[in-house]
């Protein structure tokens, strides 16, 4: 029996592990444990060390210590002295540790590292000797004090710094280089006084002591203000605890035959198959991070370190053979023999993803299925996206949410006709905008991308972005604009003017003053066989949403398998559409309403005619008019000010009275909240005409599609249903304008009806709509709006405190509400298939591109998922993920 | 084996019935026939007849024929012929019949009634004979002509008219009784003329014919399109179709010995126990509907009909004891022989329908049970409010919808301050407005009643109008309003101005010109008595919804058991507390927001105290603040103008300022959505200085009560929960509150803590939310607005639509939508009690006040439901009625 296990016995725990005794478990030995322990058991050099569990730090804060652990380290202890041939306090042969904290997963703010554990005035003297260097050993011996006091005692660093500078001041030197033994001992009799003077205490002179309370210093730290603020941002539970680990010291700046580096098994930029890294000789890992010595790339080791080298490599071999991955790795060479300090899976560019993904199922390193799991389909967007070149300089003036993938430089323009103007004369521009809506639209197309000071991530403009694959900054609620001195400012107090020259980064929500470098996104041939794999494994489909032939062509390249959602109103914001739109919404009888559509039929018909010869051979569904008719109509509020100023300036009294009629009509039209209000079916139900116009269009253009030989699949989906009755209501002018259409044309042609399901009522009665409709496609964003009772639109203030505070761990309008949403969904389809075994079952909400979502969706057994074109791949990958996932639970 | 049975044996149906010879079942003889039969079952004197079951209609839309019908119809005439000793077509000793529509459920619109059939040249010459009254002969036949070819021939009454107006004007003669019998014969002649003219037929001699028509065009009369109307209005199905009445004639102006007159078995109007009526001497039914001769009272009856009326007397009783409820009644006396034509149950005021039930257990006639189940609950709306003089005259310019009970009249007032000013003077004035919002509760407050162009059944003048317990008419869409020249235009264009006098009718829905009389209401001892007997049966608790201690007395006073809602933020509009409470939404920062609160702490807390106290030994339920905050801002719209004009008339720049400093603040508070915005408890999360305060209040209160030995229960209630985080932040801060408060009072109170279940999302995940709720209230509002998608200010207009347009059966705002909304209410309860035993749960949304919903609440298993104080008898009623109802399936 180990020594280490004496009191574990008694206390029926055991919470020290010696590296390569203990089964690797990530929750229990922590992550950097965990790599030492299964680093020693594959027989990779590691400096002999063990492993305090977290289930000790849990136990530490459960019960303020922790029952035999000491005696349990003291045991340890012993053993690594019995194994190193080195003893604590043993100046003779001084055993020296590091003490570290590893944590499950990775946090910043908990306590990092302390190095030379052991060395007090015996031990540095003995290894003055032992090194034959005394101011290695004393610079040594600082820099452990140094460490100790500041992360143990909670003494400012800057408080040692200042000794040093006033030692070197007197000295009249610059570097700490050229520090001899003797001033060192200088700096750390003041070091000792320093500490004497802030604590009251001396500093620990005994190693043993110097551990305990390195020890309890790790377990601290685990609950430190920023450590709690970055569990609660990150969502990582505050009951993992974190692990201390306690190895041997080794050193890399004992000669010439010493060194340290860092390294990746691949190249993390490109995922080139080449061993990638930097090494310095004679030096400690602080000084390759301290960045005053230039590093020296690995492949020159060759030559320098032959041996060290040649065993390096057979290492990263077996690493990578051994964890099937790019791994990241901290090594030291002492005296010529090689430890490893560190492995974890290295962190990777998008692109290296992809590529060493597809490498290592070549290198049949990995399988298909392991190569899908291991790229984070939100990394895509990097490859799909322009993005800031990562070595530029940045000046981030304020930040709000990536609404939309990618980066982009303009000129500030704050209103979309002179976005449109700009962007005709080729000039880039951002659109600002305090929001947008549907009639800036000619303008976001024309900008290079969009800054919004409110709305959230599925906000109009995000969601439009997304589907034009812009750039988007949204809810950017620390600036404020002055739309009339066309400038917006800063929480910190920068404005901003017309035609400055900004940056925004979609993919973080920063904004940038001036022009940053982008780059350009690539996208190589190991995406497209990437996605081709996932395509074998995936059971959803993947559509797009997409308006215009245009974002059709996009999401069919991007490898979309039809059409989801087109949103037929995105048609009527058009320039020459949009005062015949008003004119319908204007009439007073049905006559003047149908003359009106007249004129909007022949537009809305070669609108489908091109979405429907682009998406040959798919399906695409279209959903009827879905948003309340005011939002065509001019905005209320400015009616009402500029009717206000007509009489001030005592106007022409026919003009104000032209005007007045307008806003009356409008007043009449006005809702108190348009979301909830006369929208989706209700419009098609109180003027079937436009639901005869709409559906008469789209058979029309298939009609005519089919008599040119091309086969087109339509679907036609009515929105905002929350009662069978509204459904078969449409559905009759919908099949009778059908069957009219196509015996007039004398084709044959196959079609469907389906509804949306984006009220909860309907999913709760899903069964009784499932009777008259062929498919159901989850409109989750307004089903999530309607769940929580709050819009996107006005829901960005709050849902971001509520996520600051941990009321809430995500933005449910970007990652689908599985507890709650995901109730109503699953009930919907179970009732919804209960009723129509043949229903087809889809999602067009924005969730239809998230990873988790697609999880969700495919575990709730939908057919297919239908995303913005930008997310098809994303998609695609995430829905093949999800298969793999879920296989063994099935 | 009866003749009439022969065919149906064959084809396996039986569609005729002789009175007497059938079950009594409504859904198969329809209302006159079930009628007919238990009169002849009881032995009362019925003319005999038999009935064509509705089944047989039935068959005759689904197949066009019946088959065997006719066969049948033979056998029963032939059985008739048997056992009247008359024979069809019998010169000698002629058979003739009334034929009467009979539904299920009585329905305008339909063919009701021909009498006489079997007359022809024959017939009629025959029963001058026997009749020794030739006049009276050609007048009967004649009668049945021009009925006939009304209803069976589709020729207009006036074309008949016509002919007569014609030989009076030849007779010169001015009133019908003038006329000979040859005069008739004349009539008659001319008639058939008519007939032939429009049909190319001619006038149907054969009796047989005329009835197989007559029949047939019943049947007809199902579908025709008044009828069909009417169906969906009144959501009566399709599917009942109607029976048809064949009936011997009998005459009641065959002499002085003859007589016809209706009558009730108590009084309609006052419950009062006496026999009430009116009859005619030698007339015919029709001549009392006509009103040529005034009808006597059936006291005289007495004198003049001595036996008549003894027999009526013992039928009277011997009704009443069969049936057990008031009957309405109609006779013929021919040759002094009473024979009964129809008994129904008589359709009666609320006063008396409550004083009748009492009397009716008093005489033992009807258990407890059943006096509760005959009153219609919202009858009782009559007794508590005014309404208008039924013999009133009336002029009606408008309808919207019946937004409270009661009726009012008044000067018309547009605008809320003036209502007050006016109030205050004594004067009597309607508030008209375009919507209420809080801000008008002055003017409601001073007002008699409300009239709105738009919002549905619980929009907020609706809401607040029932709570006042005033009279209200809502989204009367009629009307426009222009609220510049202070007049409002009805669609027919008359045009009332400022000051104008108006009655409206919160019961109908109607606005009435002019100043209508109006009755005050009658709450008497019987009123009581029904609603103590009530509350012995109802298993439901009945709460009030009331914000200020005269409400709560009011709901004391009607029987309240306590206040299941509380609304707090009625409470700030008020004139001294609404600047206030606007510095402190205005106020950039928690320190000058904790300044405002405080000032408003000592209001709310003086708020609390008159409530707590008026409802001791009650539970008093205190709802945290809901609505957005920038309801209590000035309108933004009206800002815009403001500082437009401003700006135009070059007006002082730092005026100016400062208002586009407030409209920039408005602006930030602005939603698009407000419904679905930053409201309930997701302002106290973000501000939760305005929890404590609230909660300080409460507490405070309570507190100071408690220490003046008076009992209190508050009860707070957190708004808008949607996720069991929320609940768990308010409680947090209501709870340390509220141990503060009572720590320093020094006294011991008891209190609970508890949530709104008013959105989906927090109905589904019940389960977790209650296990931090010590009750749940139903917010049904809000939740029928998320359920549906729909809000109620927003939806008026096409719920309306949808109702008239049989997509909808009812507002869901106003009736529990059992199937979505319902099904969401009952996986609440369900999940809320399998995670706490304990739960409280209740409504008190509007729902709570409505019989319909009420029901539903009895079946989901509520604690309670909490309402208007208006409606707390009403709740009582239907509370008692529903544990009845559902007593014997439980």
């Amino acid at each position: 029996m180990p020594k280490t296990g004496k009191l574990s016995f008694m206390s029926g725990k055991k919470y020290v592990y010696f590296f390569g005794d203990a089964k690797t478990d990530k929750n229990l030995l922590g992550g950097k444990g965990a790599g030492l322990n299964e680093m020693t058991k594959i027989g990779v050099p590691v400096p002999i060390g063990f492993t305090i569990t977290t289930e000790a730090c849990k136990e530490f804060f459960r019960s303020g210590s922790v029952p035999g652990l000491s005696m349990e380290v003291d045991g340890a202890i012993a053993e690594l002295e019995r194994r190193t041939g080195k003893r604590f306090g043993d100046a003779a042969n001084p055993l020296l540790v590091s003490v570290r904290s590893g944590a499950v997963i990775s946090m910043p703010g908990m306590m990092d590292t302390i190095l030379n554990l052991g060395l007090n005035e015996d031990t540095a003297a003995g290894l003055a000797r032992l090194s034959n260097n005394e101011r290695f050993a004393y610079d040594c011996y600082r820099r452990f004090i140094q460490m100790f006091g500041n992360v143990v005692l909670g003494i400012k660093h800057e408080s040692f710094e200042r000794i040093i500078e006033k030692v070197k001041a007197k000295r009249n030197i610059k570097e700490d280089m050229m520090l001899s033994a003797e001033d060192w001992k200088e700096i750390i009799s003041k070091y000792k006084q320093l500490i004497r003077a802030e604590t009251g205490s001396y500093f620990p002179e005994e190693p043993r002591k110097q551990l305990s309370m390195a020890i309890d210093a790790v377990f601290d730290s685990w609950n430190n203000e920023r450590a709690v603020t970055y569990r609660k941002l990150n969502s990582i539970s505050a009951e993992l605890g974190t692990a201390v680990n306690v190895q041997q010291m080794v050193f890399g700046n004992l000669g010439n035959d010493s060194a340290t580096g860092v390294a990746f098994t691949r190249n993390p930029a490109t995922g080139e198959n080449r061993f990638y890294g930097e090494y310095l000789v004679n030096a400690q890992g602080e000084d390759v991070v301290a960045g005053i010595r230039t590093p020296k790339p690995i492949s020159e080791m060759e030559k320098e370190m032959p041996n060290s080298y040649r065993q390096l490599i057979e290492i990263r071999k077996k690493l990578e053979e051994h964890y099937k991955d790019m791994q990241d790795i901290e090594f030291t060479i002492e005296h010529g023999k090689l430890f490893m300090l560190q492995t974890r899976t290295g962190k990777r560019t998008a692109q290296a993803a992809v590529k060493a993904a597809v490498d290592m199922i070549d290198e049949k390193l990995i399988s298909e299925e392991e190569a899908i799991m291991r790229i984070d389909p939100m990394q895509l967007n990097h490859l799909m996206h322009k993005r800031i070149d990562p070595n530029a300089k940045v000046n981030v003036i304020a930040k709000g949410l990536a609404g939309s993938p990618g980066a982009a430089c303009g000129a500030v323009v704050f209103d979309a006709d002179e976005a449109e103007e700009l962007g005709k004369e080729g000039k880039k521009v951002i659109l600002v905008r305090a929001e947008t809506s549907p009639d800036d639209i000619h303008g976001m197309a024309a900008a290079q991308g969009m800054l919004t000071a409110r709305g959230g991530l599925t906000s109009h403009a995000a969601v439009v972005a997304r589907g034009m694959g812009k750039c988007c900054v949204v809810g950017c609620e620390e600036i404020k604009l002055d739309e009339k001195k066309k400038t917006f400012t800063t929480s910190s107090g920068i404005t901003v003017g017309h035609l400055d020259t900004i940056t925004i980064n979609g993919n973080t929500g920063e904004v940038l003053l001036g022009e940053a470098k982008l780059v350009e996104p690539e996208l190589g041939s190991d995406f497209k066989k990437i996605l081709e794999i996932a395509d074998r494994f995936r059971k959803l489909g993947v559509r797009a949403n997409a308006d215009i032939p245009r974002d059709a062509i996009a999401a069919k390249n991007f490898g979309a398998e039809g059409i989801g959602l087109c949103r037929t109103e995105h048609m009527f914001f058009a320039e020459e559409r949009l005062p015949i739109m008003q004119q319908m919404i204007l009439a007073n009888n049905e006559a003047d309403r149908r003359k009106e559509l007249n004129k909007l039929l022949p537009l809305q018909k070669s609108d489908f005619y091109g979405l429907l010869k682009e998406m040959q051979g798919f399906p695409v569904i279209i959903r009827l008019l879905d948003p309340p008719l005011h939002e065509f109509l001019p905005k209320r509020e400015e009616l009402m000010v500029e009717i206000a100023v007509m009489k001030e300036k005592k106007g022409d009294a026919r003009k104000i009275a032209e005007k007045e009629k307008l806003l009356s009509r409008v007043e009449e039209l006005h809702e108190f909240n348009p979301m909830l209000g006369h929208r989706g079916c209700r419009l098609g139900i109180t003027y079937p005409e436009i639901t005869e116009m709409q559906a008469r269009a789209a058979f029309e253009a298939a009609c005519e599609l089919v008599k040119e030989k091309i086969n087109v699949l339509p679907e036609i989906m009515i929105p905002i249903v929350g009662d069978v009755k509204e459904l078969k209501n449409q559905k009759e002018i919908v099949k009778k304008t059908a069957e009219e259409t196509i015996k007039k044309y004398g084709v044959k042609l196959s079609y469907k009806i389906g509804t949306m399901i984006e009220l909860p009522r309907a999913a709760l009665l899903a069964d009784e709509i499932a009777e008259e409709a062929e498919f159901f496609s989850f409109g989750t964003n307004d089903l999530t709006q309607a769940t929580f009772g709050f819009s996107r639109d006005d829901a960005g203030k709050f849902i971001r405190y509520y996520i600051e505070h941990g009321l809430m761990s995500h933005d449910p309008f970007a990652t689908l509400d599985q507890k709650g949403v995901g109730k109503l969904v699953k009930m919907a389809v179970e009732l919804g298939r209960g009723a129509n075994r043949n229903l087809e079952v889809g999602i067009c909400g924005e969730h239809g591109g998230d990873p988790e979502s697609i999880d969700f969706c495919h575990r709730a057994g939908l057919d297919y998922v239908s995303c913005s074109p930008y997310r098809v791949p994303i998609a695609r990958l995430a829905a093949a993920q999800a298969a793999i996932r879920n296989r063994a639970k099935n």
